[in-house]
């Protein structure tokens, strides 16, 4: 596939579906919807449509099929897998005309258009005494589209599940201009294949998610939180899974390395923490609920199992201010590590007792092929993120080396029953890897659903599958 | 597509997989595993064939292959939507060799072949003080392997969702002999398409699954069991929206008419309750947790809620014994009508908050068409069992204004953003109906997957697709 031209007549067939100040051609607009947060890529679409319906959505669709013109739906652009670059130019689009939020309170659901962003959507159910838990770490800015095309997890997902688990209902516009919705408005369903989960984690290939429909929970009025200094990062991984053990589901159960930590620090000038030079890993752990006594038991649970292992003095975060803060220096780890260096990201999981494995392979790794990695993330749910450093590495080094490191984690990751991405999903950068995961029947199967509902190649086209499949 | 014949190549090439002990061609055997509980079809297969490895059922379905001959898994035969029928013939594949259990305390996992028993899962974990929550109401007899077929559910599915929310991972044998893991044993995973969830819920016809990786929980140690009377159906209903609104989410919210009350209670004589006349419908509502004074407060906070309708005196059940009496009350209502009379049993579910506007409906569709129904199910998550009963309907109009009227309580329940099945799946019996829930364009994708499964349509063919596609 090459790179897209549009003709002038194309233009002016979006110009008549859109209206004229829908399309942006020039280069500055082109090029700011041209990354997203995966590293330093940048591929401009040939030109930005901002559609304002479905139906508007469904003409284009059926334009570019005409003239098989790559169509790449766009969010928040906070993606970390790629999924949202346009790598053959063709129509970027913005789906951030989209913003409504109805929430019903009678039914515990919201009605979502998908660029609404998470945390306005969370603060939205709050207000109403509802609770939408998915918080990835860029709430603040991503999109609700972009969560269930991605299936975005977070923090809470150890307790709560991830996006998947929240959304019951999606109006789709197809490949092909048509729109349906995938499944109904309930809490159960088992009328015929599922094609709301085929949608959900489908990188905006199969589709494109017009409105959601998710569940809600009533809101929790109380949390504990702690931060737990460990002398030795394997006992932290160990810790999680002894956690669980003794009966405790924590609402966020997050792993910092060292380094994690330190990095957070530096680039945080509000959070003030003395930490203990022996200490190589933190856990931050929280417990919420609507009883408080409950959650000082099962705090006091948890340092019961913590305290079997060498740990420096728990922090309880007392006050809203600190709990804010333990939770922007935790949030903001990937942001500073990616100001100080060029680097890569992985976002590997495994069934959480095997984190230990996880970590000590990812490092003998790294030494075999010469790389730093700064390792934190969801401990809870086994989902580590991995961001490799190059710091001086040569060009070369990093360009040819670091991917046979990469490809090396991954078969680890495999080999302990995980999987390539946990959160962030597969978009662009990962999809040659997927080998490692699946076998070519099971690719061939994938490729045969994206063949289904877009003969044409051309939805988000060079995503998820592998270049030589 | 005609009933199957076999010729004696085809036995002889079964006999060499399996071994010639387990391949039964008796008429006593073959009608046995032409059941299942729905209503009083028997569709036997040609052959029985009960294979002990995936390897040998991936042998069976080479030769199906070759030779277009349908193959139909068949588990516990307790399924309500004919899923397990063999209606074209062919190979009945029995599944009951997969018996093991696997439970991986160390993860909160559990690997299960699929004939186990889902009781037998359930007090398999809870021995290691973990908890399957997902508890159909045959539980007894049921097998997990169906339960994945179908997407079960069950009374606490209100909480803990239904069976889907904890499959990580299927092993599955391809219509065409390939062996596939669907996913990984890992809680987040956005690592391409969602084949896990679209085999949860296609009821045997996309592949055979031969091994099912289960999330499991930390076990909860006490609950909270009462039973409400309200002297309107109606009020019942609203009642339910309300608990939610309240901020309580309780493990198990149950609704069961007057009618299906008395005829549990008819049918069981260990229970006795003194029910007065006016008493229209019963809640049965369930707390759990691990802090028996939570559960007290969370128990007056519903009292306090439903005391705002016109309610009877609630009874606590005090003793495990109390508890299990009306629990065998609650699950014993479907086999009580069905010892009375002929009936059609439908699964219909809604948004939780339209149960009142459903059951409306649906007793005057009942009028309309000259049909009884008995209606109870899970409340709590809308999910409303709606049991038409011949009494002595004529033979005439139980065949012909039976069907217009479960169509029409279909739309009704498509009307009100609900669906044709909550947990039981479309199977044999509700496949003509899928028009009222998918359009064409919605439906030739379902198609679409079923081909790129299956392309020779051998696989439990004639099932969830309408017949006119």
């Amino acid at each position: 596939m090459q790179t897209t031209t549009l003709s002038q007549d194309i233009v002016t067939g979006l110009e008549a579906i859109t209206g004229a100040q829908f399309i942006f051609l020039d280069i500055q607009t082109r090029t700011h919807y041209g990354h997203d947060e995966t590293e330093d890529y940048n591929f401009p679409p040939s030109v930005v449509v901002k559609p304002g319906t479905p139906q508007e959505i469904a003409e284009i669709m059926k334009l570019a099929n005409q003239h098989s013109i790559p169509v790449v739906p766009i969010g928040a652009r906070t993606g970390l897998s790629g999924g949202a670059l346009s790598i053959y130019g063709g129509i970027g689009l913005s789906m951030e005309r989209f913003t409504k939020i109805e929430i019903d309170e009678k039914n515990l659901q919201a009605i979502l258009e998908p660029a609404v962003i998470t945390q306005v959507f969370r603060e939205a159910a709050a207000e109403k005494g509802l609770f939408y838990p998915p918080d990835p770490s860029s709430q603040g800015s991503c999109t609700i589209g972009g969560n269930v095309a991605e299936n975005s997890g977070g923090a809470r997902a150890v307790k709560y599940g991830v996006t998947k688990d929240y959304v019951l209902n999606l109006e789709v516009v197809l490949p092909n201009g048509e729109i349906i919705w995938t499944g109904a408005n309930t809490l159960k369903n088992s009328t015929g294949y599922n094609l709301t989960q085929l949608m959900v984690g489908s990188e905006g290939t199969l589709g494109i998610i017009t409105k959601i429909v998710m569940k809600l929970l009533p809101k929790n009025s109380h949390n504990v939180l702690m931060l737990i200094p460990f002398f030795k990062a394997g006992q932290a991984c160990e810790a999680v899974a002894e956690i669980f053990r003794a009966g405790i589901v924590p609402s966020a159960l997050e792993f910092m390395e060292r380094d994690a930590i330190d990095w957070g620090l530096k680039y945080l000038d509000a959070v003030n923490l003395d930490i203990k030079d022996e200490v190589q890993a933190h856990l931050l752990v929280e417990v919420d609920g609507n009883y408080p006594d409950v959650l000082f038991a099962e705090a006091e649970k948890i340092m019961g199992v913590v305290e079997r292992f060498e740990v420096d003095e728990i922090l309880f975060a007392d006050t809203e201010e600190q709990k804010n803060a333990l939770w922007k220096l935790r949030r903001t780890v990937a942001e500073a590590v990616k100001s100080n260096s060029v680097y890569k990201e992985e976002d590997t999981v495994v069934p959480r007792y095997e984190l230990p494995t996880l970590l000590e392979g990812i490092k003998i790794i790294g030494k075999k092929y010469g790389f730093q990695s700064v390792c934190y993330g969801h401990a809870g749910d086994g989902n580590l993120h991995v961001n490799i450093i190059k710091g001086d590495m040569t060009d070369d080094n990093w360009k040819n080396e670091v991917p046979k490191g990469i490809r090396e984690i991954f078969e680890l990751t495999v080999s302990l029953k995980g999987t390539l991405s946990g959160e962030h999903g597969i978009g662009y950068v990962q999809k040659n890897y997927m080998d490692i995961a699946f076998s070519n029947t099971h690719l061939q199967l994938m490729k045969g659903i994206k063949q289904l509902f877009d003969p044409n190649n051309i939805l988000n086209p060079g995503k998820i599958l592998p270049d030589n499949l």
